[in-house]
């Protein structure tokens, strides 16, 4: 079992990698080889067996067939620029989050050995005119470029599985908090920031209120959900091959109090908060109301509290002093 | 006001120039020119101004840069290869119906004059596992290639315009009924080929039974809502460019009653009566339940009676004896 992680150099190709690693089998079969491929080389990870890090850009078809061959039995196309990157560059956003999908969905057709897609779609396809809960057949809604071409992958993903190209499974993900690493330029990242500062000693702004309601899911949870994804049985997918990944709405007083709840009252005294406008009305546009049932019956599940994600985030990546 | 038609040699094409020749304007303005353009030279309509015919290939970029230019005020988007033969070329159904698109999109965003896009989808972007009857949020599910492909142009015209680099305005028309010329490869062939062959004096097969309900719209009723569809404001779209076009649910027990009252009883004699699994298997996976709102309420309409599509067929299509 050889499983390609395109964008594996990422936060949650990485993590998945490592689980992987750990895990030693997936879909029933001993795992013989990772890849891990990235527009940059990718950080090793070690495992019992071989993980290669390699360079691929999915934007282009050639740099796509090299690192796609006809062993490989899992493709995960975690590989994508952000929201708010693939705002500012519409070109480069199509080029890489479209073009780039086609291209992987492409190169799975040619060989012609059906592996399995896991696509990770996300909950910016929701969005505007569209009546609460987002339910399993609410109408994908985008209202940005990045939204509009995860909308667009899942179409394809499910259509080349329909063809019997490959055997796709797409996952709309929650916000993933707490994310490691340093804050980017999603508009989302304070979701993340406002904790993993002050778990790490450091000062961090919050640009909402606090009663802000969104959906999350912790790294952890979403690896053991990737995972999943790629093991459940294709004849239980359904035609459409893409859902919602399950989430939990919290406040952001929630996940503050979660934070307290696990270290004490001191880090919460480093948050600033600071209203930002420009942030407001980007994130006030998304849909945190989903009502998830194609998933959840697949047992594909979310954290139980936030208290878990303040804990995975202390287990697996608080930098060591 | 000069108004290209992409796909201007098919049945709505022509139809829709005939009906500018007439009218003598849109949007308010005076029409200086129609540009009719398709992969082979459309038929010549007459005007009170200047009507070109044209060839271009929209899957050709270079061919579409060719015959779309900074004069150009509104460009429909009619051309496509219908959904068997998508379903049974892949590459050249997304080669046209997907890279087309997308080819007229980027040459008008290249262009910089944001001209008005409509754009004609398909009943085919619903299926599946969404619940009765179809709305406007309704989940896109399409359960063929060709519904793919109109899905990702209403996406894609949705961001488009959202972008301010159109002016964009999609609508996913019903079944065409009765639609002039000969029958297609298109397993709604019957749902004209059984009035107009039997109007023409001609037999014609029925491969469903009777009682087989469908979303059906006059070509008379889809030119004029093409129409109306350019003239609506920007301001009253919505950020979702895309719209049911308005039907009407008619059984082919009715279509045919309908054709009786107008005509007599004879032509209905020549229908056959041929039961066919492979199309009833196609036919019956479509949608006919729709509940449109926003395209009543932005003013578009569907026939008050079957009758009407019959008597507009005689008036404007039968050919002379
Ligand atoms: N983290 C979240 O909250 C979240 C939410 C919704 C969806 N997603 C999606 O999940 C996936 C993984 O997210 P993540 O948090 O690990 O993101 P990430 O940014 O950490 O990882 C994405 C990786 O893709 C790589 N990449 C970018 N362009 C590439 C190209 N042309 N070729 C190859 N690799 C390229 C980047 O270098 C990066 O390592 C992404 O597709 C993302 O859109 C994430
Ligand atoms: N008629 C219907 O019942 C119906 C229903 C839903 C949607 N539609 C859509 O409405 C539009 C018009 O339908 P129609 O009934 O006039 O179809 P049609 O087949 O009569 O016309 C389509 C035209 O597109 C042209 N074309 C095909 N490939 C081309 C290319 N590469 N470059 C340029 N032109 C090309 C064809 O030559 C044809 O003249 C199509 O997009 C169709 O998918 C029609």
């Amino acid at each position: 079992m050889k499983v390609l992680i395109l964008g594996g150099g990422g936060v949650i190709g990485q993590k998945l990698a490592q689980s992987l690693a750990l895990r030693g089998e997936l879909r029933g079969k001993e795992l013989t080889k990772i890849v891990l491929a990235d527009i940059v080389t990718p950080a090793p990870v070690s495992a019992p067996f071989p993980v290669e890090t390699t360079t691929c850009d999915i934007a282009n078809p050639a740099s796509v067939t090299a690192c796609i061959d006809a062993d490989t039995d899992v493709i995960y196309v975690l590989a994508a620029i952000v929201s708010s990157h693939a705002e500012e560059d519409f070109d480069l956003g199509y080029k890489i989050n479209m073009t780039g999908t086609i291209n992987v969905l492409e190169r799975a057709r040619a060989l012609g050995t059906k592996p399995v897609v896991v696509f990770t779609s996300s909950l910016a396809v929701f969005g505007g005119e569209v009546p609460d809960p987002i339910v399993d057949h609410t109408l994908l809604n985008p209202q940005s470029s990045y939204g509009t071409q995860k909308a667009i992958g899942e179409l394809l993903l499910t259509d080349y599985s329909r063809k019997g190209f490959i055997d796709g499974r797409g996952f709309r993900l929650p916000t993933i908090s707490v994310r490691p690493g340093k804050p980017n330029r999603a508009a989302s990242s304070f979701m993340s920031s406002i904790l993993r500062e002050p778990l790490n000693g450091q000062e961090a702004v919050c640009p909402v209120e606090e009663d802000f309601l969104h959906y999350y899911l912790s790294p952890r949870k979403c690896v053991e959900n990737l995972i999943k994804g790629a093991e459940l049985a294709e004849e239980d997918l359904g035609q459409n091959r893409n859902m919602m990944m399950p989430g939990k709405i919290w406040s952001v007083r929630q996940l503050i109090d979660a934070m307290t709840a696990v270290v004490g009252l001191e880090p919460a005294k480093l948050i600033r908060w600071e209203a930002d406008a420009a942030i407001q009305y980007i994130v006030k546009g998304w849909r945190f109301d989903q009502a998830p049932k194609k998933s959840i019956k697949l047992g594909l599940t979310a954290d139980d509290s936030f208290e878990d994600n303040i804990r995975y985030y202390l287990e697996d990546d608080k930098p060591s002093a």
